[in-house]
């Protein structure tokens, strides 16, 4: 399998679980697979590893466990947060406020509640992607029940003035949501500090497995379950606990909290030699996002008269895989949304690549890619009709 | 840790991970970790490993790929078909009939859309846990668009007519759900023949890892998504897929459908026996659920005077897990809905307990059963005041 000696720059998308991670999960499949809800021992000690495991998970964001519901992946916390607290507060008015650059897993359930009759209003962003936080108070009726806007972009990195937004939000007396899949654990989140009311968030982004997220929700926050069935996550989220899952969860929450300030400087590091080293050595190219105020791995950069599909296939062809924007859109070959929200035309939107750099990349392998990239971009070059 | 010696009678609630399914599931941890809706070939090489596993899912009720969609677990399945196909449907009508012996995660879901306009008929069933085919007949109505009845009872353990009533639900024109999640992998399932148009069932209660479970939708079925967000399962249900969970779960399939007429055959045998030692050595039990039509390795007794809580926390004590009913609800400590539906007493329907057996059970595990608990039961009836 070529897979084994790629080199991995995708990590926004999904990141290798973490050895420790992986210890701490093994003995949950075979050994200690009882179902946390059943009355017996096997079934206790299930359920003391997801109240261990609930513990950590809050103290990443400095929440209190009770605040804590696991769901399946990030999608679902998004979509449990918007349905959850938009349906618990419904008497109170139909309005809900978000932005133009949200991932997906928001934008689709809220089309999906413009047909039930919520009216959204979406609010544009700048050309770094910021969300002016006087826009969404300018947009705030007496209606409006729900404000959800992500913490930072998982495709152009943008960091969001996300305090100024909660303000807001308080003043206004509205709840606020904030996607936080591509910030736990990668950056420094205090949702108290921050003065959040919900945040998203899934293992799977900080080197925990796939299948296990959370939904914080801020006590005294009303919010109704999207799955119902048994009496788990006090019946706020019905189904049997992936045990394996969240228990790695926990791990890699831990982990990440006792690593972060170091992975942030490495990474971030990492992710300026990048951008110096493209931006030296290709002419005409955009580093997409704002150049301060980004994620510590990302870097998203455009480059004119080509395709961004055609550098995939071409780094992959040597051994490197990276992005275009983001994966759950990738299949659909169409402009990405949060590209053209930034007013890129949707040629330069076409000829981007994000490269996201995690804790198990290195100077080497940023090295390589600064080297075999400017003869790919140029041979593409070469190719294109709208280079002259 | 106790729990390696323990005996575990409670697969109906979760069954442990096969050790040849574990080994298929490990390298996408931490190997194949990529996101499969990822353009490179990380990406491409789950997303190949994911529709493996959806032909070995498949295969095992008899549908074909195209009618698998994945979710996380048994509950999400059932709310999603649920939700779903009455969402497609509602320009048709609004009413729903479903069975008074369901799962929470099907009567759960029905009582929030009762809430939102949904009309629901409950059938009630008879001494056994059969629902008449000919009282589901006579419910339809011109404003029918769904039934949902189960195809085995998680407690009791009868296999209901389910090809009796799709065929109601066919001549009718309503669509037909039935949740297996008890059935599929343990007896023998096809959609096809049964004349099903959507059947949700679990790994975890296949030998397979918790997190990962199937919708089978008949082609031709409509059905609107439960998760909105990315175009992962065709647009049916965004979210990343739990690649290591799905693999394994197509690899349990694989396994369950190769040895089922074994298993079948092995698991009836060990549960007769323990039924035949049971009422041999302990006076004023009842076996609950259909003697002949029942799950291989259900075994669910009343003993009077005696409380169910208490026997399995005396069978804990000597290193055996067994449940009391359905794990679901077993923190809320109330009598069952299912055994009030088959017109136990309360007090009967309290003394109850479920052994629920599987692949990895032996008979000297049930001749230890046979051993400790009369002893057991005969110990709490001389500390009950209901006993003369």
């Amino acid at each position: 399998m070529a897979e084994y000696d790629n080199i991995f720059f995708d990590n926004a998308s999904t990141t290798k679980v973490d050895d420790r991670v992986y210890a701490e999960m093994e003995p949950y499949f075979r050994q200690y697979y009882g179902n946390p809800s059943s009355l017996h021992s096997f079934g206790d000690f299930a359920s003391t590893k997801i109240e261990e495991a609930r513990e950590k998970v809050a103290a990443l964001i400095n929440a209190v466990e009770e605040e804590i519901y696991f769901t399946s992946c990030g999608t679902e916390s998004n979509n449990f947060a918007l349905w959850g607290i938009a349906r618990a507060l419904k008497d109170k008015g139909n309005h809900i406020i978000t932005s133009a650059i949200e991932h997906y897993s928001i934008l689709n359930p809220l089309k999906e509640m413009q047909k039930e009759g919520w009216d959204v209003t979406i609010i544009p962003v700048d050309e770094f992607g910021f969300v002016n936080p006087g826009d969404i108070k300018k947009a705030i009726t007496k209606d409006t029940v729900l404000i959800s806007v992500m913490h930072a972009n998982n495709e152009i990195g943008t960091i969001q003035k996300i305090k100024a937004i909660a303000t807001v939000a308080k003043e206004a007396v509205v709840a606020f949501h904030s996607d936080g899949i591509a910030t736990a654990g990668i950056i420094p989140v205090d949702v108290k500090e921050l003065g959040i009311d919900a945040y998203s968030f899934s293992a799977q982004q900080l080197y925990g497995p796939k299948g296990a997220a959370a939904l914080y929700i801020k006590k005294g926050i009303k919010i109704r379950p999207l799955l119902l069935g048994g009496t788990q996550e006090k019946g706020r989220r019905a189904g049997t606990e992936n045990v394996p899952a969240i228990v790695g969860f926990g791990k890699a929450c831990e982990i990440a909290q006792a690593e972060l300030s170091d992975c942030v400087k490495n990474i971030s590091i990492l992710r300026d030699n990048l951008i110096k080293g493209i931006k030296e050595s290709i002419d005409k190219v955009k580093l997409n996002g704002h150049p301060v105020m980004r994620l510590p791995g990302n870097v998203h950069i455009s480059y004119e008269f080509v395709e961004g599909e055609s550098i995939l296939l071409m780094l992959n062809l040597q051994g490197i895989e990276a992005a275009s924007g983001s994966s759950c859109a990738s299949q659909a070959l169409k402009s990405s949304h949060v590209l053209l929200a930034i007013n890129l035309t949707p040629t330069m939107a076409q000829g981007s690549v994000l490269f996201s750099l995690g804790k198990y990349n290195n100077r080497e392998q940023v090295d390589k890619v600064i080297e075999i990239l400017p003869p790919i971009i140029e041979r593409l070059r070469q190719m294109s009709p709208l280079f002259k």
